[in-house]
């Protein structure tokens, strides 16, 4: 890294940054091809930043912008309003016209930083239900993105209700002006020539994921507090981090920040008991202090402190709710985790420690999996689901071992880092 | 008309209003069916009335609603970074998920109130693309909605550019708050019990319709200044106004306000002059003075002293473009023309005037039309065409006759007024 790129600019007015952060979304992030259509979803608060991207995205070639915004307020009209019977009901058509924008070709960005806590108030069995529904309708658009056959990325906006959560104690303008420089900074768009920053640090990423690739474990085994946790790793597993080649031919970021890297855990494989080191903000409820108990690779207890009809209701969705689709090792020391903040928001909380998410793999994390059939990828341990829910059990006080074919074991991190 | 209903309730407040306007849009406009499904379009300015209409869609029992919200800011910035190339590309997934959601018995809401002018800076070879482009990919969801197979309704928000622009020598919030009375009013929510006021007024445009079908005019002629023009009606033509039985079994009334009657006119005996009375405001273009010649149905010369290549790209859209699919009349004395404001919007001014449309013909305006093939709607005299763009002919200096079958004529409208 050279000097003139670990400068941070601190110079740089608030409306520079921003311009910065969609200036690097769109060029590093979603790799935006000429001529290529976007589809963009914000909340209504992320309005200047949607507003930028669609400018970036623009002076990028694309060929048409489509924003699709969502009102926090008219979600809960919903809960306050609608009638019981409604709750199962999602805008399949929707969903369905995402999948065929991604289809002919559309990019699509997301925009995050909804309220941690939206639905936190609400009737849980009502949520559960409106969330199956989503994820449903959602299914045939979310598959193009998890395949990577498009390129995708997701960015975050600081919003009002996600800075109070994250700053409680601080006066509205002052934790909307910390959201935001934590976002600059993790989303490295604070410094000079941030496009190569990225590109940098995506060559890191890479490195690390082909060095665990060579190993070729066979498990993973975590210990700390509350966790004794085995993740056997899917057949013929492939280490992921940074940046990916889509099979549109674009080569995207798909998050801004990333400091992971991931593979595919075999479904049937996992053994032991885990436990969550930061609350898991899911759909707008917040979950915490999660343990889950895993048997032949399946949940057969779990429990949290706070949300826990929630986790329950996820959990049931599916049979796949129940398994891993993806273990992902961060280390301790990541920007994220040294900002010390809590973002209640999986995007940054993911990047700060290393997690475990239930539901659907990534076919992508296994060699020539995009070529593979649905019965291929379960035969290898690729889990199916409609859910893809990240939960962090990494902490400076996780050590992960790597556990060989033949029963070797090897330190892979101790205390939170890297050995 | 009763006393209690004649009354303007002029103690309501501004909330009051706006929340009565929401409740007449859903209950007595859209005609929304428990457990129905809603899809509304909306500018991000119109958010205050969005947000109390899906408030009452699901008070009403609705079992979702979605808003696809348009930043004009977005809009523009297309048209200032955008390249060249991509202004033939319309959201066609977008407005396919629209007609899928129609068919699976999904409601359809408008509020409309954009920026009149938002597009009048820019190319017209832009805009023409970028309509065009639109009407394509709009068509299959907008045959659902003029066949009437889905209930639907167009109601207004008031907007600080739309206020600007009828009122422009108010400053801006006395501005918004004179547009906001004047939409109030016109759409009759600031009155007691508004839902029986609609019902009532919508039984009286059925009465005026009833009396023009028993007449079986053959044409209409319209004479005044700048224009003597026959408009030949379709065989087996009905005229229509109010509220309407949709496909669906809902009962709606389109449009907020409406105080039309109208009918399809033969798209191939439409002969002579005619001068627009009120500019039209057409995607984000003012189009003003428009005078046009037809000869055997189809505008043979057409010039506009603004926006004029605007006009021309619209009658260029495809053949249909050039000749008529409505012709509507509208005494001089309704409401909204008495109010003596000039709305530039279509929504209020064809509801101040007679009218007609260029482009495609309401099935529902002929006998059994809803029952017939493309070819059966033709050889009636219906018009086909990707648009459907009303403008203003009529005014307090314009007399209407009927022709019959046997060339006689009688009486219609005289100096703007029925006879």
């Amino acid at each position: 890294m050279s000097a003139t790129t670990q400068l941070t600019e601190t110079s740089l007015s608030f409306e520079q940054k921003l311009d910065r952060l969609a200036a690097v979304a769109v060029n590093a992030g979603l790799g935006l091809q000429r001529g290529q259509e976007l589809v963009m979803t914000a909340t209504l608060h992320a309005l200047p930043l949607a507003r930028l991207i669609t400018e970036q995205a623009y002076k990028a070639g694309a060929s048409l912008v489509t924003t699709l915004f969502t009102d926090e307020q008219s979600t809960l009209l919903r809960y306050r309003y609608g009638a019981d019977d409604g709750f199962d009901k999602a805008a399949g058509w929707l969903y369905d016209g995402m999948a065929e924008a991604f289809r002919n070709g559309a990019a699509r960005l997301a925009i995050a930083g909804g309220n941690p806590s939206l639905l936190s108030k609400e009737d849980p069995e009502k949520v559960g239900r409106a969330n199956r529904a989503v994820s449903k309708a959602y299914r045939p658009a979310l598959e193009l993105i998890t395949r990577h056959d498009i390129n995708w990325t997701i960015v975050a906006s600081a919003t009002p209700a996600w800075a109070a959560a994250v700053f409680p104690d601080l006066p509205s303008d002052q934790a909307m002006a910390e959201l935001w420089d934590a976002i600059f900074a993790a989303s490295r768009a604070d410094v000079d020539d941030p496009i190569a920053r990225w590109k940098q640090h995506d060559a890191g990423l890479h490195r690390r994921a082909d060095l665990l690739n060579e190993k070729r474990y066979a498990s993973l085994h975590f210990r700390g507090p509350g966790t004794d946790l085995r993740v056997g790793l899917a057949d013929d597993h492939l280490w992921m981090g940074g940046g990916t080649h889509a099979g549109n031919g674009a080569y995207c970021i798909p998050n801004m920040p990333t400091e992971e890297v991931f593979t595919t855990p075999h479904k049937d494989r996992v053994e032991g008991q885990v436990t969550s080191t930061k609350p898991l903000s899911y759909q707008g409820t917040l979950i915490e202090e999660i343990s889950v108990r895993f048997q032949a690779g399946q949940i057969v207890e779990a429990h949290a402190a706070r949300g826990n009809q929630v986790l329950q209701r996820m959990i049931e969705t599916d049979a796949g709710a129940r398994r891993l689709g993806e273990v992902s090792l961060v280390p301790h020391s990541s920007p994220i985790a040294s900002s010390g903040l809590l973002f209640m928001n999986t995007l940054f909380d993911e990047n700060a420690a290393c997690h475990i998410a239930l539901g659907q793999a990534y076919s992508t994390c296994l060699k020539d999996g995009d070529s593979l059939t649905q019965e291929q990828l379960a035969s290898r341990g690729a889990n199916n689901s409609l859910i893809h829910v990240h939960w962090m059990i990494g902490s400076n006080r996780i050590d992960v071992d790597g556990i060989s074919a033949a029963g070797g074991s090897a330190p892979v991190m101790r205390a939170g880092e890297w050995v």
